[in-house]
């Protein structure tokens, strides 16, 4: 979050923004849609978790991407490899999606799709590890990606972002007898932060963790539908 | 940057945020300090490079240090173990140090120290591959690093950072051979977006590219002094 040297001015732009978020996440609800704000710094490996999420996944869960980039449709090009429907959000010189921005891609999916015929819509967030953890976009669920090669104190260090992530993949673990690192360390500096966290040890190269995090989609998909059907009642 | 739904408060947070950095500048001229401003993602290796620059370089400049940090003084624990003036900022939930921030930093050091004895200020910046590229503190050069782990096409996704450094250090080269990566992909990439940058290749392990950046700032700091006596005469 900027400093905008305006406290009021500040409570303002996360009050407008979280009124957004609301409303998507009411139109979420009335389609039967789960969504999930995908986050961590550049190059954690958020792009190559939704290759392989959308190539397993497929054929069980209708999905749809909404791909925040500053710039360049470089991810979602990766993405429309896969037969989804990649709606792609250029931020411009911003440093994360906003509520707005995400409305945009829900009113694409709105006109283009029959958005009740969805399952599952990932967000991934422009690659930060500070602002996109304060502004809610409309998700059910927030996951944060950490790279083994970031270090052990990350979690102490950008605090807010481990503070709200329900579901924390720690990445890259094939490159850790590579690093002076303690993956214990990682998981218990997150947990100081963050005692209810599901943490799952993830290798897009030797495919660990794969199983652990489509059965977590699997049981937030099912307890959310759980909860949009008692909305309903 | 936050887009603040108001395209005149950005330019007057950007506009404020530049008067204060052209005078922290100021300070810096008439002391003859030649400071860096230090960027990248979080885990890049930025505390790891100011300990090795601090280590090998403290019988030959006096230096001093502003640490940015969200939270903590994890960061400026380590440096301090080097005998040099270590002034930490918390930014709290700023996701970068602004003009205002550091001119705290700058207001410590002329108060508990003589400013004129410092050849030079390395201002670390928070871990964030956006905002801190477009809030200039009173620097006399940008330095990013970007770390081989962070992926080839990251300078063509986040480009503000990569237009405005001066010297770019492409990290943790140890790890390349791990990596399904082309070392010179990433500075062609970064060459597109910035064609002027001294680009370095750099291994905190191996120690790969140390006395080329070591030379880099002997280089810049002999340039600005040149500068800074026109700006007397």
């Amino acid at each position: 979050m900027h400093q905008t040297f305006d406290a009021a001015l500040e409570i303002n732009l996360l009050h407008a923004n979280q009124v957004g978020a609301d409303h998507n996440r009411e139109h979420f609800d009335r389609w039967g849609i789960t969504c999930l704000n995908i986050m961590s710094s550049p190059g954690a490996g958020k792009t190559v978790l939704l290759e392989q999420t959308l190539k397993a996944l497929k054929d069980k869960f209708q999905m749809a991407v909404i791909e925040g980039d500053m710039t360049t449709e470089l991810d979602a090009d990766r993405l429309r490899k896969y037969d989804v429907p990649v709606i792609p959000i250029n931020t411009g010189r911003s440093c994360h999606l906003d509520s707005k921005m995400v409305a945009g891609g829900i009113h694409t999916l709105e006109h283009q799709y029959n958005p009740s015929d969805f399952d599952l819509v990932l967000v991934e967030n422009v690659g930060n590890l500070v602002c996109p953890a304060e502004f809610e976009v409309g998700e059910h669920a927030k996951v944060a990606l950490l790279s083994v090669t970031e270090g052990e104190d990350k979690p102490l260090k950008y605090p807010v972002m481990f503070q709200e992530a329900d579901c924390l993949l720690i990445t890259k673990t094939d490159l850790a007898p590579h690093l002076d690192i303690d993956l214990d360390r990682i998981a218990d500096n997150v947990r100081q932060m963050n005692s209810e966290v599901t943490i799952i040890y993830l290798s897009g190269k030797t495919g660990q963790g794969l199983s652990q995090w489509f059965d977590w989609i699997a049981n937030t998909i099912k307890q959310n539908l759980v909860n949009q059907l008692a909305l309903k009642v």
